[in-house]
């Protein structure tokens, strides 16, 4: 294996994969980031038990040159230490060759890395999935989907399902859930996919599509979701994304979503959010992170909460509203996780009671809602 | 108490407090930021029980009011959450008001915060020393000798005295000198001070005065240091800032500083900074973290490190060499940490032996010196 690479691609596309390298060392081989160079330029692979990463780093690209291969070859190199090494590198190219054991050099201007790297033939290979379920999208609608659910995700391993993100696909509209019970949040859209296609409880762990988010750089190219069994497979340009499926039913969250309200608010996003956030500094020092919201029919929330041993803050924020007066208390940082998924300057929430969940969404859009489960105060 | 006061000139005055107030709840008080309005302005105290900084925001600066007081006097406040709450703040002033029970009211705009404050009578009295011990020097030049030799100091509790920067001034020259045994730093400049001030075993703990860099901004402004038994005080514009001293008997490093060398070299301070940066990449990995030098005579350096179970790295740095070959190990993060505070573009390093510690310091002057002993190895 011999060949010279640009720098600067090696780096981004190192950082790219490392994503998906496993910290832990139950499965050494795992630690290590594999690199195969063929005719189509260098290909690397990190990989955990949940999650796999590929990136192709091209032998050209716009009229560029960034891989000249001598040797074609394939070698597994320790992953956090050859993640540093390509990023403090002097030059702008990396000579790069493998010996017949796996003995790595590294050489770019005056400095000279020697490796011990693995077999690349004990590294796991990909899956290999059946493309029958596909669908596309662009690439930075996926990752605003992904920002604006995952959050909601159950941390608690001990909730399995929940720990993901429910991908729903009906009549060409695809539909992300995150819930931990408390608080949910869905997000639609329309994708290009096969009339047929219908997609039901499919659930990714919340992990991987928030690495995926990462890597998926603002671009505007599109991206395949290629769904098996117990395998998703998301193909970007020069990028394979697997990810595991977890087992279980997802539970129907239909029903728990309120149709209209009570009582209907528009107001700033901006300025709701700033308030919360400052109320939120007194309800951190509580136990359960209460904020309470007045709703007034002159047009007013009072935002509230106190705390026993530091204090209390009072504010109004100016709204829209509509239909009965009410109180509600909530947590917090439900609440700010929502408002800062919401990309419209304006939002509508709906209230349906004092004790039942309600909605927070775009004021002008449906196809992004959070919904909150109230907590019951004094 | 009742002021209105600029949120701009309190948030930084804030941060700036905040650095020295007490993370450890076992002083309660000392959690707490005070705050008494008089004549002159606010006056802010943040502290624990090595270091008291209190800031003072003026009536008026730059023809702009800053603090329009109404009633005067004193109150004491949460610390994290009040530091929280003013940067948060809305509006451009705060209305701050504090009843007859400590019960304080932070109001801006359309928000209003109420603190349970504290009784001011209950926090400690600032120090009292007397002046008679006293020097002046330019802040930046403070800020730079601190940032030049703090990084040595020893972080063992058990250490004691090496734990603390030692102040000696004599004949108008002041110098720090800090030293954890493998590696000592030595800044020395010459100050405004009365010429019979002598000053010997000042020692200032190495946190307090890594507190008072990050305070100390790049101003041009001048600052007075005025020492008595215990405590050092620190006197800038609108700034005071007490540490105490550490108790014992700072030893002679003087007769550890080698007096010319066998191999006197002289290098690029970034090429050799991100060589042996490198190099520690694969020196981590091992037990002592050293990596190699052999100095050629035809001019070069070369930086080698290995690890047995990662590999190995080895590159070049040319040089001016004047004197014997040789070969030295040391710690790569003493060298960086070295390199790292020398501010010249060329560096000496004057090498006396394989064994022997060995002298960095900036090509074209001698008022800053590091030093570091070697590492025996195979």
């Amino acid at each position: 294996m011999k060949f010279r690479i640009s720098r600067s691609a090696l780096v981004e596309a190192v950082s790219q994969v490392s994503k998906a390298v496993s910290q832990k060392t139950t499965v050494p081989i795992l630690t290590g980031i594999k690199a195969s160079v063929d005719e189509a330029g260098l290909w690397l692979t990190g990989s955990n038990s949940d999650l796999t990463i590929q990136v192709c780093i091209p032998i050209q690209k716009d009229d560029k040159e960034l891989v000249n291969v001598e040797i074609m070859g394939s070698v597994v190199l320790p992953g956090r230490i050859f993640s540093d090494i390509v990023r403090k590198l002097p030059g702008d190219y990396v000579d790069w060759t493998v010996d017949e054991r796996w003995k790595t050099t590294l050489r770019s201007e005056q400095a000279q890395f020697e490796l011990k790297g693995l077999d690349p033939e004990e590294y796991p290979r990909l899956p290999q999935l059946r493309e029958d379920q596909m669908f596309t999208l662009p690439a930075d609608l996926l990752k605003s989907m992904i920002r604006q659910t995952g959050f909601a995700v159950s941390t608690s391993e001990a909730r399995g399902v929940l720990t993901g993100i429910l991908l729903q696909l009906k009549d060409g509209k695809l539909t992300f859930v995150a819930t931990d019970s408390h608080r949910l949040s869905r997000r639609q859209t329309e994708v290009e996919a096969p009339e047929t296609l219908s997609v039901e409880n499919v659930v990714i762990p919340g992990k991987s599509l928030s690495e995926l988010g990462k890597i998926l750089a603002d671009q505007t190219e599109w991206v395949d979701v290629i769904i098996s069994e117990n395998q998703v497979m998301i193909r970007a340009n020069h990028l394979l994304f697997f990810s595991r499926l977890l087992e279980g039913t997802y539970p129907d969250t239909n029903r728990v979503i309120p149709q209209g309200g009570k009582t209907e608010m528009v107001i700033s996003t901006k300025e709701l959010l700033q308030s919360v956030d400052r109320a939120a500094l007194i309800s951190r020092d509580g136990q359960d992170n209460v904020i309470k919201w007045r709703v007034k029919a002159e047009g007013t929330i009072q935002v509230h909460s106190a705390s026993q041993d530091v204090g209390s803050v009072l504010e109004e924020v100016s709204a829209k509203v509509t239909g009965e007066e009410l109180s509600i208390s909530f947590n917090a940082q439900f609440m700010l996780d929502a408002l800062r998924a919401v990309d419209t300057d304006k939002i509508q929430i709906l209230l349906t009671g004092t004790m039942t969940p309600f909605v927070i969404q775009p004021a002008d859009r449906d196809d992004a809602l959070h919904l909150i489960v109230p907590i019951r105060t004094r």
